[in-house]
């Protein structure tokens, strides 16, 4: 054993003592306030009305910038290493300019009734439909089932899912009314004025959305930013949920060290034949290093690069597919786009940031959110008891092991992995309609048996010392 | 002593024993060949003619866009926190379209005599401005000097202070010849269509432009990039440099490891006075996270967000003065641009990115730097005895005592500490000229009376284990 292993290995004692002192602790939870992010002042007799909604911008000066934009040639024998191919770029600009026609991708996109609704002072846009009951048959429970989105993604992710989960199934006694909300910010939502309007907020708004809707209780699922707000929502108000599913479980601040402490015995956290989904922890943390520029200059600085965005839509349009590409394949000629995606899919939630003029706005969450203010809170630290029903995928950012997941789930009800990436809803929605049938569904199963599979499970781990939050969760 | 104090300790032995270890190594000196980044395959018969240069691109479309822009305004009551403040980019942007004249800033920026040259491929923009020799005096020696800009600058940097540079000095014995180049993929010279055009790259071409311009030996002084390319020539190719003056020295991978180590015991290793300007080291540290996301960005994806600002003249005022904002200071009204800088000068700047469309370009170098390719080099290991003046600013990045710079500088001869930003060309024309001066009168001292002023400082950390250095310090 060279010194270098010494080190390591004495590095790795205090790690597991710091880790063991951290467990048995779990912060109190929060209160929070509805803070009015309206114009001015806090109005108490605000309108509760919900208002019939059709989208109706149109896309003024677009075509002329489309056709007379500035380029740099991509460099030789690259494909999307640097950021987007520009030979790519411009087949999608091409299309855009000459096969993409707003006129008709309006029609479409108002297929679904819409409406708004003022929320804390912004006028929330949402779907909703809700389930056509079937008098010839006896009546099922309606679980209303709130749909979240992420960045730089739009009510338009789930476009061909709602009509997978707006039907009967057969053998299922439920079914769903779908509400999909364009968030704060974003979309066809109002954007706030006010600075503050982070994570936690935006899952206080969204709980309070629900409220105002008549939902006391419900469902949500979310990707990306929309399963973080999920997931807080399931932390700050577990009364309000019956579950989450979330296909971008997050757990809690001391997970990667753990993570990087189990590199030395790996099959004490994960299955012999998913390690290579994990380990080396080296590969992962560089993937994460190249890939979160973005994300490294939105959490301090989306104004300085949203004010280019807003106003070119060949540079949204470049740096939205980026995210697109690098959830599936910057190796490849087209990025993986034209097997995994539509075109037109992918440039209605482009037309969605451009004719709302939301990008900026829309960037602001990771600045509102990874600040000091936030993560003094700890939320991370302190366990959900909502049922919650998580989906992995393959192209996603970062893997996280059941035994992982755990530290932050106490309820974690169904667990699966899935060969898509980071945008499901683009990329596959019979996939993700059928992974959140199978999610809520066992959830159901779950609160009509009082069945916790994760006790179970829990044993398992018991060694790392979670006896506080065995009591935590007594308590409850 | 708690044991979280007691893991510090045992940390810090390991640490010390590491860099003991390490400092004992000097990776071999790696030799580079002339790649050709120009169209197609290298030409042999490359004509070497120096030809006569002016700046004659037209603005284009670019009232239109500065005009009819989309933009998302501020958060309420905040400055430049999340970015530059819409109010003031606005002020700048009508400035920019009303009062701006491009045509007589053309015969501005045309007032010093311009050429290019072919070097590995590329044409090179400079400017040359030679010393009239006052033939009532004893004959000076003429020294050539190339001044090297940064990201996101360009040659204007240097406008106000080649005058100052320009001039026999009373009781100093020697004038500048001096060379101004745009960097390869920046401003008026060429852009590469090839990958790979990083920090060494350029370090190798602009070493040969010198030579192609008929000085074998010269000085460089460099800012920023510039200040990297300068003490990567120093390294790679001392016997063409007299000598370095750097406001940006940069030093060796493990000096932030002994920083912190010297945390404890500041004093070992910066003047008490001075101590705050480094520690705590976690202020520092959260001062480049925050403002390195532009950074982190263009290190992977230039590409990703080049499209955007090369073709919104709005969006490249917005991102590139973020970066001079910085520098001033991002919680003051005007950024600190009103004080600082000349608006004017400010534009002219923008406009060399936006008439050459080379901001895509010029960015690369983040990529094509920040690599395992480069950083497997080792260069920063690798001292250099070239003679070096080094001078901080107080708005600036990071700074390194004597100490510290000695790592990688073994003749430094002069050091000093100015009260102003990352820009001073722009900030403080006469500071800046006034310092090269000095700091070129020092090394034209050193040379001749082979004073040096390091193998007295060396000692003082000679118990750190630099006996190898010395070593190889003395077989030079």
């Amino acid at each position: 054993m060279d010194w270098i292993s010494k080190g390591f290995l004495i590095l790795l004692v205090i790690l597991v003592t710091y880790l063991y002192n951290l467990s048995q602790k779990v912060p109190d939870l929060p209160e929070f306030e509805d803070t009015w992010w309206g114009v001015g002042k806090e109005q108490y007799n605000e309108e509760s009305d919900i208002t019939p909604f059709k989208i109706s911008l149109n896309d003024k000066d677009l075509h002329k910038q489309l056709s007379s934009y500035k380029i740099t040639q991509s460099l030789d024998g690259t494909n999307h290493e640097y950021g987007i191919n520009t030979n790519l770029l411009e087949d999608i600009i091409e299309h855009w300019h000459k096969d993409y026609n707003w006129t008709q991708r309006k029609k479409y996109l108002n297929k679904f009734p819409q409406f708004t609704v003022k929320v804390q002072g912004l006028k929330i846009h949402f779907i909703r439909l809700s389930p056509k009951i079937d008098p010839t048959r006896p009546p099922p429970s309606v679980l209303p089932l709130m749909l979240l989105h992420g960045w730089p993604s739009s009510v338009r992710e789930f476009y061909d899912v709602i009509p997978l989960l707006n039907q009967h199934k057969p053998g299922v006694n439920f079914v769903f009314d779908i509400i999909v909300p364009s968030l704060p910010n974003s979309g066809f939502s109002d954007a706030t004025r006010k600075p503050g309007l982070g994570l936690i907020e935006h899952s206080v708004l969204l709980k309070n959305f629900m409220l105002k809707l008549g939902f006391p209780k419900f469902y949500v699922h979310g990707g990306d930013w929309g399963a973080a707000i999920a997931q807080t929502i399931a932390t700050l108000y577990p009364d309000h949920l019956f579950g989450i599913h979330s296909t971008r479980c997050l757990v809690n601040r001391y997970s990667d060290f753990k993570i990087m402490m189990f590199s030395l015995v790996p099959s004490l956290i994960i299955a012999k034949e998913k390690t290579h989904k994990l380990y080396p922890v080296l590969d992962k943390v560089k993937f994460l290093l190249s890939n979160f520029g973005y994300l490294h200059m939105q959490a301090h600085k989306p104004d300085a690069i949203g004010v280019a965005l807003n106003d070119s839509p060949v540079g949204l349009a470049a740096y939205i597919l980026d995210k697109f590409i690098e959830s599936s394949d910057v190796m490849l000629k087209d990025g993986g786009l034209k097997n995994s995606y539509k075109f037109d899919a992918l440039i209605d939630n482009l037309m969605i940031y451009w004719v709302t003029g939301k990008i900026t706005n829309s960037m602001r969450i990771f600045a509102e959110t990874f600040n000091k203010r936030n993560f003094d809170y700890q939320l991370d630290l302190i366990p959900t008891e909502v049922p919650t029903a998580c989906t992995r995928f393959t192209q996603d950012i970062f893997y996280y092991p059941e035994t992982i997941l755990m530290d932050k789930f106490f309820k974690l009800v169904h667990i699966n992995d899935l060969d898509v990436g980071h945008f499901p809803g683009y990329e596959n929605p019979e996939l993700l309609a059928q992974e959140i049938w199978k999610a809520i569904n066992r959830i159901e199963e779950v609160l009509r048996v009082e069945e916790i599979y994760h006790v179970h499970l829990l044993k398992k781990i018991t060694w790392l010392g979670p006896s506080d939050r065995e009591h935590w969760l007594a308590e409850k």
